[in-house]
């Protein structure tokens, strides 16, 4: 039972507005640019290409040092209006989400991540005193550390009272890697006219569009309990956790296929795969099939195509991009992993742009503003 | 003009309740030390000394990879507070102060810190547009990796409504850093009886206790403004910047002396001297000028010596432990650093436990549970 003819809700209504935290984002990238050549000092240097990037990567020597801190999102609040709704607690999951922000973005430069750090910041100490959730976010971030087969190092559990609200929790983690051996950076050097797009499938709505997503809920008059299909209901859908890749891009190693590129499909949706700053044009022929949670987010907002798909990953959680012979076995190897994937796409030379061809839709170079 | 006759305030009483956190940390260190045989599907080792360190050491060959969280805590609400009511930004100290928080702990394992990731979640986008704050964060931190010769890799700046509160920011970093050469590892295991005590001076009350330290500003009639000596407010001289020692530690190297043990003086305070797990005695004889901003909290809190030496640093940021033929010289390579120290102890064989002589002040071993 839901609305069958829903008012348009962007994203920039949904509360997060971009073009607000962007030129504090400006400063803040030239500022740490500039602090590159302290590396120097210790014998080592930065690896360029990888500003801008999804992780930094420093060049020690015999290998990559590449590291990153990531924020989860606003994704808690649905498992805590869920939790008062099921009775359960979904922070097993929340957990995985959070490892997932962060390991998903360390391996698109061809890092292997070793170690996790935690960083739950609650809102008082008394968050930490239901102990079915406590115990779900602590499994949940074992079992995640486990299937990457990184190592949890520690992290940070502080009380902030009147900076975290009451009651919630701010999730984050960083991941420090090597890219071992130095070929397997995969910054793009090797992206080129040719290469084919392999897309691997999202689980949902992974950690992205959020915002969006809980604004709908108010809308619904069941909210989270709304089923967008029989038995599958709406938070239920929202909270089924992010995909996480790095089994696929280690597997890959193993199997002897390099990776030219990689995007993890976050923030912005599918602009994300216009992320290189090369001039290409990237042509998707095979799109996968939309999880039903992200097909009923865009007919609730009211979305067309191109909203969608430059909004929410769609159904692709991560690109990799690979040489036109690989494909097929990129595919493979990837479904071995237990993620299903696609060969979808061929990087051309042309303009910058992305082409949606089943769809018709279009993204310039200038749809994404990174650097 | 101050009360004179103050009602004491412990720390459980401004409001962190450790006792709440514990068993999730509990439980979460032993999730997380399972973990660590992942490590070795890579072709690395965990040190298992770092477990329970203040940063996390994993062996991959040709030197240690060391990698931290850290968040800064509550500061920021004094910082908030005192730009009301001076009309200037306080944020490029804080920068330093949480830019302390992850470097000051990740050198105490001998690491170089190469690389800092920032992580400043605002409670909305509109926490961005105040320039003048926007501004002094960005070139805080900047300067603040200046003064540690590191690299600012990026950072995560999302907006979190309805997670972190309206007009506040939660504010962390991570430090990825290697020790290099190996012999630089610091984890205790040169801890030995006849070590010196080499304490580096604090520059106030740094980041540790600020909940006790806002408690007391609300029973202070002139709140912040209050004069703890002529021309220096309680607000101002709270915001005194942490001291970052990695230049100190970086020296000590240079200079061809070893540390055997080092400990980052933060919550807990002197209690922090017992962190390595040897059964050892601490025998401080000599205490270090208590900055006014930390002698007024004690004063207006009602703590004794060792209530107040085992909360606040009073005046000791950092204790390095070393052998006492190089006592001399690493206190004179910390004042080249600009930073005062001093030969205030040594380390006799005996029960764990802290004697800080002048005062009369004892902590047993069992005073400090981090493990």
């Amino acid at each position: 039972m839901t609305p069958s003819a829903p008012t348009p809700l962007s994203y920039e209504q949904a509360g997060v507005q971009y073009d607000l935290i962007d030129p504090l984002k400006v400063a803040a990238q030239h500022a740490a640019a500039a602090t590159a050549p302290h590396l120097a000092g210790h014998g080592f240097s930065e690896v360029a290409a990888s500003r801008g990037e999804s992780a930094y990567v420093v060049d020690v020597g015999p290998f990559y040092v590449a590291s990153i801190v990531e924020c989860l999102g606003t994704k808690t609040l649905v498992a805590d209006d869920m939790q008062r709704l099921t009775g359960k607690s979904w922070f097993a999951g929340i957990a995985q989400d959070t490892i997932a922000m962060a390991v998903n973005d360390l391996i698109t430069v061809g890092a292997t991540p070793l170690v996790v750090q935690a960083y739950w910041a609650a809102g008082g100490s008394e968050w930490f005193t239901d102990a079915q959730r406590a115990h779900a976010l602590v499994e949940g971030w074992k079992a995640a550390c486990d299937t990457c087969k990184v190592a949890w190092g520690g992290g940070e559990t502080p009380a902030l009272a009147g900076i975290v609200e009451n009651g919630r929790i701010d999730l984050a983690a960083s991941c420090t890697g090597l890219v071992n051996p130095k070929p397997r950076l995969s910054l793009g050097d090797a992206l080129a006219p040719g290469d084919a797009i392999v897309l691997l499938a999202s689980s949902g709505i992974h950690a992205n569009g959020l915002s969006l997503a809980r604004k709908l809920a108010e809308r619904l008059p069941q909210g989270y309990l709304t089923e967008i299909e029989p038995g599958l209901g709406y938070g239920q859908a929202l909270l089924a956790p992010t995909t996480l890749y790095s089994p696929v891009t280690e597997a890959l190693w193993a199997a002897g296929i390099p990776v030219h590129y990689a995007a993890n499909i976050t923030g912005h949706g599918w602009r994300k795969l216009l992320r290189h700053p090369k001039a290409l044009t990237y042509r998707v022929h095979t799109v996968p099939p939309v999880p039903p949670v992200l097909r009923f987010i865009q007919q609730q907002a009211g979305h067309d195509a191109a909203e969608a798909y430059g909004t929410l990953n769609m159904g692709a959680g991560f690109a990799l991009f690979v040489a036109a012979e690989n494909a097929a076995r990129t595919v493979d190897v990837a479904r071995t992993c237990g993620i299903a994937a696609w060969h979808a796409g061929r990087v051309e030379a042309g303009p910058k742009a992305l082409h949606i061809e089943p769809l018709g839709v279009q993204f310039s170079g200038d749809s994404l503003q990174l650097r």
